[in-house]
């Protein structure tokens, strides 16, 4: 057996270009991306077959529901249920951990951003 | 709707008692969990149905494997394929965030922990 591989994610999200979704391990049939991102208003999306988490490595930001917004900071972790509406609203730049079921994002749901 | 409730994980981990595996959330069929924990190594052992993963907050410990071991350090990732025998070696103070399926951790792979 080849041992498994750590990864530091302050050094995995560093190695991120902006607004790219870089894979960094699988779990379950699940995808774990870093990002960092700046100055993005995502549209209102839903995932209809997954959970979300997001942790927050650095910045702030906010998700909006349609019933209100969830602020979050460095060292917040927030689990959105799948079938509820969102959107991230960055201004400042951000640097996180995702977590979906495989094939969640795309490009409708990311704004664009690069998913690898 | 409720909007979600994030959590901060410095604060829930700070929150635990020593050896408790501390519920913090759930998403799609996974139970997220923070622990403390010191001067521990618990016996190989195998979760033959889930993947585990663990997120190093704050202090550094090994996860041995029949080949060997992987030091982990703050900040560090490490996700444990599902079938793979392995245990954690704690030696100073640690402070974790692990991920596996519902029902993968019992009074058997957590070396008496309390799993709440």
């Amino acid at each position: 057996m080849v041992l498994p591989e750590k990864v530091n994610l302050r050094v995995a999200v560093n190695g991120a270009a902006m607004f790219e979704y870089l894979t960094i391990g699988r779990m379950n049939g699940h995808t774990l991306r870093v990002l960092q991102v700046e100055n993005r208003t995502l549209d209102f999306h839903t995932h209809e077959t997954s959970d979300e988490l997001f942790y927050v490595m650095e910045g702030a930001f906010s998700i909006e529901f349609e019933e209100g917004a969830v602020s979050l900071n460095a060292g917040d972790m927030l689990i959105i249920p799948k079938g509820i509406r969102h959107r991230p609203v960055v201004t400042e730049c951000v640097k996180c951990l995702l977590i979906e079921l495989d094939g969640t994002l795309d490009a409708g749901n990311t704004g664009g951003g690069i998913v690898t």
